[in-house]
């Protein structure tokens, strides 16, 4: 079964950034999904923020196993609307994969309930990644650390709910730590933040990376049928209560009403 | 140091269903804060939606160590800027308590990043409460487990992330079970979600359950001191940093330039 | 890839009691093999406490992927030092799944570190397992609830660390509830409790149980090779730090010397 | 009401070591009494190794609300019984704190259910501990971060399950990380990991160490009374059974019979 990605990316410093474009000229999101098909098991194709609905109409999310995430510079551009979508995929089981700099996206924010903040400094110093949780899926064949000589720096207080699984630690050059791997789940869908790739380092040509990146895809992936009617709260009639009860008292409700939302 | 709680109620039912009226002739949030008043150690007021900004002005959540929230038929009529103003409060140390139907508020949607949503049913049936985490503060003097005579059902599964503690779970008549009392962290602020207390049974009258409200009461305070901007996302500029570290390669960002949201 | 699993059973109550030995005529863990092996995607082969070492050498652990634990009148009788090896296993990467009785059995009081008690009723009264975790892969295929006519009650409190995940919680004719399906994880070793399986009644005939079983297996095996010297505290010499440190002050180590345990 | 602490020490290497018995002249345990018994609302003792039950009766461990423990040397002598003692201790609500070196102590790995196993360094290196759970009340009063300019380095992967919340990460001069105060709960009982504190160092000194010390014994304290009896799995007979019901199919207990162990 192949597990079918969308790569999603703002697609604005690749155009306007000549830095950018010179590392990624065949853009971030396209890097990141040529080297997920090129690592076998996945189906990847991208979308960005320019296309009609993001790329991301009803349509596509249904068809979509894991949605992989990097926006930075235009975050505000994202309709409410697409986000509240793309929640509603991971819900019901869509995995996510949000990237760096997507830690402020909307998506991540709505599907974490905090501030998703932290101190930041860029200045192409090194980080250093460590594996925190032996054999983990997603840190696969990693060895118990790995190095990127140039990368932006994150550290700690990292603005999130305590996570499911800490599975990566970062140890920067200038002083700092930041979780850089963590695991959430909301409704259905498994949720992966991964720390690294600041767009002006080539962090996405990393053979480590990409090899957390297409580990994070295959543990996303849920091989269960969609939820369907995901946020409904359905009334459990009296008459057909799973053991014998007599209503009594008084109801706010007449049978068969919706409940409130 | 007494503890600074305000109870917000939607105040809705009670002021056009009879039935409500009848039970809670003091209203619900009323009811609430007079016997936290009584329980000691607690100093609460009451607010509720239709007062401006629905009595939820800044300058009172900055006074205000737990909000209590209970909202049920109006849910909708709660003002986002309202909305985001507790859930930054919560981020920054208040505590909160969301009661009953309170599931569905936009608060504690906010706040936990998922739909919510469970199955109901309004039939007056028994419920029994038991707890699942022996000595936890919140179900302190408690029996191992209680019951309300009549209360309406809710059933799982309940659309909450997975909690960081687990104090009760409901057994039903009917045949159903729910997670009645679910701790979590959102920044610094604790946050309890408590499931009984439909509007059309003396639920509120109940001791045990009075007794739960004022011991989540004193477990969601943090007395320390609220944190300032904490939504901020500081710059930690290479001059200062902690171990010393020359800037090196591209950049996107000028020095002092705020970053990206 | 198959995964190979082993069915530990204590074999007591099989061979001395006749109600068991009518409703298994081929052993509870052969039952299980048996059903598992048809299910598809497994080998599952038997082991228990009667054979040398209860049939779990290193060799055959270190050659299991997901072993599976049923112990109910003889925890006593299982070697502390087989006990060990257990959990060396898996820590090292083996899964486990404990089923009914067994959470007061050696290996799994070795892994929870707590006391792991429970009340208990032998009534043969309902059960109903509810899912409180959508789209779970161990709840994959199951609908939203499923009941066992006749079972022993379990009663909360359950005397077991907060679990990673809450996948089933049950419900009791009598008037209890249970967490019924709990997820941990112990080193790199995925760890399923799951509740039904009183032996003097045909749970595992269930097809809902079988399900549960076949799905958990699945879920516990970690395709990666085990974790060699998985309890080893490495010393990690000055000269060959990552980041070039100069030793400083008194030390109580020699050179090369090992660390106290 | 004052927290009746007791800070268990090893005593063996103040005896044996120049160095050791050089810094801390009062011991390593008298000296973090000491500082407790100074910071206020803590009445702190001391117990060791060499006293009569390691100076941890059942009496006296019936009187401490949080013990602290430090050992590394002589993990080996202490009794099994003294260590199941304490476990049950922490399970019916007794708070306890591990530092540094006792990740290898009986009591840490029988909580933990894991080898609880990490790599090291000792070379007098520079530790910096980052709060990762702002406002947490361990980390009251605490800057963001604090050095420790010379201790023994601890690396990841730690060999512990998930914790409840992780507190602290700590990052490394020689380039390792290590989550440096991670909380968990055992029964009734708080447990807290605090990483510094080499003997060869004068870590307890330190005025932020000594305020987390302090901060996590009044975390750790709960002030409900203990639990009896809290290994038991008490039968529920049906004749009291909260629903009325009927037994049903065949047995394998008698009436008033005890469960299996």
């Amino acid at each position: 079964m192949t597990v079918r990605v969308v790569v999603w990316g703002e697609n604005v410093h690749e155009q306007k950034n000549k830095v950018v474009a010179g590392i990624y000229p065949k853009t971030m999101h396209g890097t990141i999904a040529e080297t997920l098909n090129a690592a076998g098991g996945v189906s990847a194709t991208t979308a960005t923020l320019q296309e009609p609905e993001h790329g991301l109409t009803a349509e596509r999310l249904a068809e979509t196993d894991v949605l992989i995430w990097w926006g930075h510079a235009a975050h505000g551009d994202v309709s409410d609307a697409v986000t509240e979508r793309v929640a509603e995929a991971v819900w019901s089981g869509m995995g996510i994969i949000f990237l760096h700099s997507a830690h402020f996206s909307k998506p991540f924010k709505r599907l974490m309930g905090t501030p998703c903040n932290l101190s930041w400094r860029e200045a192409g110093e090194r980080e250093r990644l460590w594996v925190t949780s032996r054999n983990h899926p997603i840190a696969a064949g990693l060895p118990d650390h790995f190095e990127l000589e140039n990368e932006e720096m994150y550290g700690e207080p990292f603005g999130v709910p305590e996570p499911l699984e800490t599975v990566f630690i970062s140890w920067f050059q200038g002083g700092e730590v930041f979780r850089s791997g963590l695991t959430y789940k909301r409704g259905a869908g498994n949720v992966f933040y991964f720390r690294p790739g600041h767009e002006t380092y080539p962090t996405y040509h990393d053979a480590n990376v990409q090899k957390v990146i297409h580990n994070a895809v295959l543990w996303a992936n849920n091989a269960q049928p969609r939820i369907a009617k995901v946020t409904e709260a359905p009334n459990a009639p009296v008459e057909t209560a799973l053991e014998p009860i007599t209503e009594r008292g008084p109801k706010l409700h007449e049978a068969g009403e919706e409940g409130y939302r």
